[in-house]
């Protein structure tokens, strides 16, 4: 997607240099654009570790690069094997929760070690370690496109969904003998499921940008997601940078704006999907979830299938919800435009506890579909095993 | 209700110099407790204006005061009656949507007309004009007590809610095998509809501050309450003065509490009620009320009875929502720890529209019941017209 009128992604080989991965350094969002460099393991550590990439599918992606790149780093090394296993562990410690970072360094790790078992090169360094490498960049190549083309999909399904409401509107409208509303379709998302969390496109918003890249007029409501601020910070940016109409507006406001008729559609990401349709996602999609049905909004949650845990059946009580530290409801970061840099604040008085539950779970009740990477299907097991007639139990 | 173990309200007149009122000005909290002196008319239009005080009820109180100082002043003057009007037209310019301030300044000029139509005393500034000036005082004390007689009462009326609530806790305690989890009553609240917002007690908050001052366990969860966050600064603040256990949490997290049988009730306060019981109350309330209803959890909104409009039967198409300045969805104030000072940082990308709608309307199916001062009833006409008959209309 672009960025001041650029195409980009969120992490690419360097253009010039076949041994550095760049990526946008996303600590520094909405304020300030960054590019880094990133040359060795431990930058990747600090890269995934510290947040400078998020989101699982950037995650997964960014594992596997660090693999690359750790891969040229011991490439000389007696023990490569070994060094390339140290190399897996260390990534996969930097976010140990991450589900896409250690498929994508597993799968990794598989190349490493279907070549060696029984080579004497690799012991001595030969020929076979560079063959390794080779194979090694061409998996993070292929988790990154892989990623890319799901989203893709994800947006030409979604925005089948949007063209419909759209020519639903102008139905409407051409019939309609009071002054009519503009035509723009009006889509409420919540945090950041945008292409900033994964390699391009992005999952919730693949199909607002198909819609606007064919002239569809879509505007976007983009709930602020207290308490990180994903989506004032980062879906805020990555649509404004992009041109897609949009709106911030606080986490309390969606159903005011449902009750009167101001939103068309609801699309989220999604953390984690039960097999029968429930949708663990950021805090406070629930709610929306709630007033969408309240007003006949219909609600869809855009599922990579890689976020669908087809062991699980009931979302609210076998899906663990992370509570994440108080310090995120105490304070809050932004620019002061006076001093010019971001700062942090304290909004709570000192002694007032704070809680910081980061996931609530959405019934499958509340969800009118899943839009997944090979079509639209009903949030309910027989929905999803009509798209994912592998996973059916024998 | 105590700030640091000492008993406080918003407003009281200075217990020494007869001339001087005293606010807690609000404007620093809760990050500094700051005690302002309100000498002149000037004064009190820069507290009600500038928003040392506020909250429909103080504004009401300050307003009747703010008419009382002016009396002073004007005392000496040649017409004082045409003084106290311009006094009453410059107080009510200063929040002109503000029904009570309007309500107590009018109640004030009834002061001044009644004794002054036809008495030749006032025109030459005799011995009329002190006994004014005392019934001036008495009206401003009048409303001010009767005020926090109301929410006292609101109090009482609440509390059987939760004593009602603890009981049967207790009882659920006694014949579980399992382990119980503690037995506070759990109650969620959206802004501040606390005593900073009226005189003493609060709305929401006196079945609060009443259920623990009796030793009754509550713990509140106070909503963060975006963009103002009246919750964080004010309720969290206050709770922790008085002593009530609390946690901050952002206004997404309501929902998923209740989810989880953390939620025993909710209590909400309301900005203007329709006589048939829709409720207009700040943004985000109505989220809470369908996730209220959708998890079989008690909605309560404390009404005290000048919040009700009369006049009014539909709250979604009758009651008009306030849109605010997008600022505040732009930008947040906090303590910079660091600076030693409150400073405000922007959180949106430069250039992304902010809608800023105030408030929302929760319809009366999905509330409980309605405390208000004279009792609770049923969320409807008929439920209202039960304790406030002499509104039947004829």
């Amino acid at each position: 997607m672009k960025i001041s009128n650029i195409p980009y992604r969120t992490i690419w080989p360097h253009p010039a240099d076949g041994r550095t991965v760049q990526i946008i350094d996303q600590r520094h969002l909405p304020h300030r654009f960054v590019v880094a460099d990133l040359k060795t393991l431990e930058d990747f550590e600090v890269a995934i570790r510290d947040m400078l990439v998020r989101g699982a599918p950037l995650i997964g992606s960014a594992a596997a690069y660090g693999m690359y790149v750790a891969s040229l780093q011991f490439s000389a090394s007696q023990n490569f094997d070994e060094k390339m296993r140290e190399a897996a562990a260390r990534l996969k410690a930097t976010r140990p929760t991450a589900v896409n970072l250690a498929y994508a360094v597993d799968r990794v790790l598989d190349v490493v070690g279907s070549l060696t078992v029984g080579s004497w090169q690799s012991r001595t360094g030969g020929h076979n370690i560079s063959e390794q490498i080779a194979k090694i960049r061409q998996v993070a190549h292929d988790i990154t496109e892989e990623s890319v083309a799901h989203c893709r999909s994800i947006g030409e399904h979604g925005l089948k969904l949007i063209e419909a409401i759209h020519g639903r509107k102008q139905k409407q409208a051409l019939t309609s003998t009071v002054v009519h509303p503009p035509l723009a379709v009006n889509i409420l998302t919540h945090c950041n499921a945008g292409w900033l969390a994964c390699i391009d496109h992005g999952t919730a918003t693949a199909p607002i940008y198909a819609a606007h890249d064919r002239g569809i007029p879509v505007h976007v409501w983009v709930d602020e997601t207290r308490p990180r601020n994903q989506g004032a910070s980062l879906t805020a940016f990555e649509l404004k940078e992009h041109g897609v109409p949009h709106t911030v507006i606080a986490d309390n406001t969606g159903g005011h704006l449902m009750q009167h008729g101001l939103v068309d559609m609801v699309i989220v990401g999604t953390d984690r999907t039960t097999r029968t349709g429930d949708v663990a996602n950021k805090i406070g999609t629930y709610l929306k979830a709630l007033a969408a049905a309240d007003n006949g909004v219909p609600f869809y949650v855009a599922v990579p299938s890689s976020s669908i845990d087809w062991s699980l059946r009931n979302g609210l009580t076998d899906i663990p919800i992370e509570q994440r530290d108080a310090t995120e409801v105490h304070y809050i970061s932004g620019f002061d435009e006076k001093m010019g840099e971001v700062r942090e604040v304290r909004l709570t008085p000192q002694g007032s506890p704070a809680a910081n539950y980061a996931f609530d779970v959405t019934p499958a009740r509340l969800v009118t579909g899943l839009i997944t990477e090979r079509g639209v299907c009903n949030a309910s097991e027989e929905g999803l095993l009509g798209l994912f007639a592998e996973r059916k139990e024998r």
